[in-house]
């Protein structure tokens, strides 16, 4: 008896070896589909030369960002998704203005050209320009240090990103602050502007730009809040030391426009076993203005219709519903990541992966992911099918901007990460543009998100499934 | 009794163990240490912007080789270094002469400029340039094909790269045959030219140059070899479908002028404990012509440097003897890397591990191995300590071409692999400059580097050091 107990278990576990196996088989040969159609017959770096070079910076609320939807509604349609729908959103609208214009001025006609940008939000200064004294501090905290001095001059928060950081969006991280709420924080203490250094490792003469925010300073408070590039931070900060009463002149004409209707922009490909989850894999459709937004966030939109793309192209049909979603306005409100959270949550919709693509369109090394312990434990399993791709980065993190507002119960976030070592390089500036996307880096990245979205339709995730898992 | 065993086994095992956790601790302070220095006191960038803008392409036989032989050799003494020195070692010298012209003509007047580049080591062209009809073949087996087709015509061999591929250095293992071997296989033919599809998956206007041979092919029977740009050969094969007929001229002013003489620079700093032990870290400091060789190699150059001097500015003295060595002629001879062996082993010196850098200073993704199982897994212990770098790629693999004349015995040899993708852009084109060396992704490769050195020369390696593993 106990003989016929042993071989029965070990044929049942070698059956459930065998099956197992020619799972990972499956797996490994479908994975191996998507890579090959991604890099020889590839359309995503297409579709991003189109929204780079013939649209061009997608700011919220302008005639680009209009252009853009248009542009990806059209392409999505033409992919032959079972939907295909513009999602309405209220964004607020900035504007730059005529092109901005600074100088350091250290005597009588003695100045010098600074390259600046206004940050996003930023009120303009008065049409003369603004002119006065200028105080440097390494952050926001460091105001205090200083706080009887401040009074009647332009705060120069010239706080560097961190080099020794090997992830620089860490660095990154540690430096925003004083672009997001520098000026509401020096406007407290009675400074009349703000500079910013740019948020970029590279010395070079490009300003960076970025949102910011007054919080709740009321109108006549709020000082015109620009970035000098890092070249010219290192410059205003070295001759400071030589002459502290030097002036800074600049001019800002950017105005806020209050609120204008947009658009996300939503495909789906609805599941052919369990309609009712919903994946949702993106990125966002708006950019800043200073460049044609490549890496930021062009790369992801292109990245995230080519996932549905390569479902198509390779024959698969995904059990679950599978939705692209570009999401408009991730720069300067988030309207659009809130927006699509919203109606999701109203109609009670079973989201239960989302996999954002924003950190530029750089070789992929991995997955960052918002999941307990069950989830990432099943996430890791599948991590051997990624090697032969050199995809080893599967660690818990944050995910994206844009599908944050959709955690709720048991959702798994997940965040493309490529390599970051260039993303600030060219994050909100001018140089963020077609020619520094390399084709087989992005489309590495796409692959590599169709490859994951792929298991996660056909397993599911743990802990969410349990009414379809009894259903296998 | 067996209690008291018990405990002091115990003991024995928690000291081991402590100890253990210890020497882990103090590599991983160490190795933070080592990529501190590189990313924020770094001195490979400047280097090799000096290398790169101040001299330029560098090669082998050129003025400009000469010049990066003295100004490294300057560098490391400033370095402070147990012994600096230059090796001698004969190479051959080939000109390029005047700038390369080629068209296709495909009708009387009717003519379009092609972007050509000769190849290293080609003869020239006679002095009026060579104009025949051409046929395009898919790599050097299928000559064979076409062979009553050969005589006369200029073969062009259009394989490209296969974009599936991801380690693009496979790809182009599978096509260098054809720039290689392909003058010698066509002339077999009869054949009177030789153009050939530029190695690289990038379709832009820049041909890439290489070495080629003629084999044991008399002299009257060598005929001109030239590279094309991807985006010509495109063009070509395209136009050849309408108009099999076409003619293609080129003129090649190329010429071979002998051996000159010519240096491997070398600096070391001499081990504390085993002097009699070296390491070697390398790359090399000859490159084409076309551009100004900051990939391939000015980048293994500088992070070779690099390690030693980051063992000297963070303090570390090694047990084992280190050498830097700057190979002379790997491009179109390897006559260097095939001196410093030569003179290695007939001294019997005892070199336990080489690495080199020659794949680009792109973002390190890790090292591939020639080692042994023993040696393998001592080296796979280690890769924990890299983790915090994102260094994930430990792989058995080919080394460095100049590190190869070095396998002898137990030596272990070590290449390191960087991000690939964008490497074969660049490859001896045009386009292989300064600007397109990024500065943090450089310094993390000569951090790896001097992670990998420093643990091989304070643990060394396995199966090779029993007599002093003995003394440990």
């Amino acid at each position: 008896m106990r003989r016929y107990i042993i071989t029965a278990f070990s044929i049942l576990f070698s059956v459930s070896l065998i099956a197992q196996n020619h799972e990972v088989k499956e797996d490994s040969i479908k994975i191996r589909q998507f890579y090959n159609a991604a890099l020889v017959k590839g359309q995503a770096y297409k579709w991003l030369d189109h929204l780079s070079n013939n649209i061009g910076g997608r700011l919220s609320g302008s005639l680009n960002a209009q252009r853009a939807v248009e542009f990806t509604k059209a392409e999505l349609e033409d992919l032959g998704l079972d939907k295909v729908w513009l999602q309405p959103v209220m964004v607020p609208k900035w504007t730059r203005g005529a092109r901005e214009h600074a100088y350091i001025q250290t005597g009588p006609g003695m100045t010098t050209e600074v390259n600046i940008t206004a940050l996003g939000g930023s009120v303009a200064t008065s049409p003369g320009g603004l002119k006065a004294r200028v105080l440097e501090v390494n952050g926001i905290e460091d105001l205090e240090n200083y706080k009887a001095d401040i009074k009647g001059k332009i705060v120069f928060y010239n706080r560097p990103m961190k080099p020794e950081l090997i992830q620089t969006f860490e660095a990154y991280g540690g430096c925003v602050d004083q672009r997001y709420s520098g000026a509401e924080a020096a406007a407290k203490y009675g400074a009349v502007g703000v500079i910013v250094r740019s948020l970029s490792h590279k010395i070079d003469e490009y300003p960076h730009t970025g949102s910011m925010s007054y919080g709740d300073l009321p109108n006549d408070k709020r000082i015109p809040a620009a970035a000098i590039s890092t070249k010219d931070a290192e410059y205003l900060s070295g001759i400071l030391k030589l002459k502290k009463d030097l002036e800074f002149y600049y001019k800002l004409s950017s105005e806020n426009h209050g609120e204008v209707k947009s658009y996300n922009v939503i495909g789906e490909i609805t599941g052919s076993e369990f309609p009712e989850e919903f994946i949702v894999v993106g990125g966002h459709l708006d950019s800043w203005d200073l460049g044609d937004g490549s890496h930021d966030d062009g790369a992801g939109v292109v990245q995230s219709m080519e996932v549905l793309r390569l479902f198509k192209e390779t024959g698969y049909k995904p059990k679950r519903s599978i939705r692209v979603v570009l999401f408009m306005n991730e720069e300067n409100g988030l309207r659009g990541g809130n927006k699509y959270a919203e109606i999701a949550h109203s109609k009670n919709e079973n989201h239960i992966f989302a996999l954002e693509s924003d950190a530029g369109g750089f070789t992929p090394r991995g997955f960052s992911f918002e999941a307990d312990d069950a989830q990432f434990a099943q996430i890791e399993s599948w991590k051997p099918l990624f090697k032969p791709y050199l995809i080893h980065y599967f660690e818990r993190g944050g995910s994206g901007a844009d599908i944050g507002p959709l955690k709720k119960g048991d959702i798994v976030l997940a965040g493309l990460r490529p390599d970051s070592q260039r993303y600030f390089d060219h994050h909100h500036a001018a140089t963020d543009t077609f020619e520094h996307v390399n084709k087989r880096e992005l489309e590495l990245g796409a692959a590599t998100m169709t490859s994951l979205i792929y298991l996660v339709d056909k397993y599911g995730m743990r802990h969410i499934n349990l009414q379809t898992d009894k259903k296998l």
